[in-house]
């Protein structure tokens, strides 16, 4: 977030520079999946990440509509998190051979992924709220419903069958 | 994670590097925490803040018992994951002069920290039980229960008070 001192004044101040965050995290986000998606064994899981991916694409364009509707520029800032959360997922990635146990390493990453997605359109979601924008409030619901999902399918796939042929 | 390409063979070794990654994680918490609650106005979410600093130390405690059970050395890895988030936390926490918009964001950045911890102790507790660990599991799912009730107490306090004075 934010490199000049004290340019965020106002709960909208803050809510639109998250919206900035989040707007560069999904981006990244996008570069990163199908990159994780080839380095993927199992089918279900594939299936999983790929519908999450089309997904993605969808919460950006959700994205310019809050930012539209909120009257905001369409802009993303730099977000450290999303950065170290996909260098983390990097990082492991490179470090494992085994199918079965690079699978249970891809959710885990993906989990981490979904869950900071999940804070972020929350606290979004109760900011737009309290700005008198139920409107945008909505929108905004609509993806975090969205990740809650993505990361239950994950904690399935994961339960269902990877991890058993993981260990 | 991991510097040393496919060093992680089998879901044990995962699941001994995902532990360290949480270790390394929690000790930079420890030190952001006290950070944090110094620049809090509400006297509310800074008590809360000041209980889950003292819950971290336990769940400190806590992975050291995981790793001396799962006979695995006391040792932390890198996690820049955490330290992107902790970064993101200190910028934003620098934007920002008024005190309600303030606690608004550090409201946020700590829901952030948690998230993250949701997900690995979520997925090491699983993979401990995987691993036919159920005592290792028992141990993590104390502490990610404590992660979720901090995340909600946090919640509350957003939704009760700090957003409203913010708005």
């Amino acid at each position: 977030m934010g490199l000049f001192s004290k340019d965020i004044e106002t709960l909208d101040d803050l809510f639109v520079h998250t919206l900035q965050d989040i707007y560069y995290a999904e981006h990244q986000i996008l570069k990163a999946l199908p990159k994780m998606i080839k380095k993927v064994s199992d089918p279900q899981l594939r299936e999983a990440l790929s519908e999450h991916l089309e997904q993605t694409k969808t919460h950006v364009d959700r994205l310019e509509q809050v930012f539209e509707m909120h009257g905001a520029e369409v802009k993303a800032v730099d977000c450290p998190a999303i950065d170290g959360i996909l260098k983390e997922a990097n990082e492991i990635v490179g470090d494992i051979a085994d199918k079965q146990v690079l699978d249970a390493a891809i959710i885990a990453a993906a989990q981490a992924v979904e869950h900071y997605e999940i804070t972020r359109y929350g606290t979004l979601a109760t900011w737009a709220k309290q700005l008198g924008r139920a409107d945008c409030a909505a929108v905004l619901v609509e993806t975090l419903d969205e990740e809650k999902e993505a990361d239950e399918i994950l904690t399935d796939v994961a339960k269902g069958r990877v991890n058993a042929e993981a260990a």
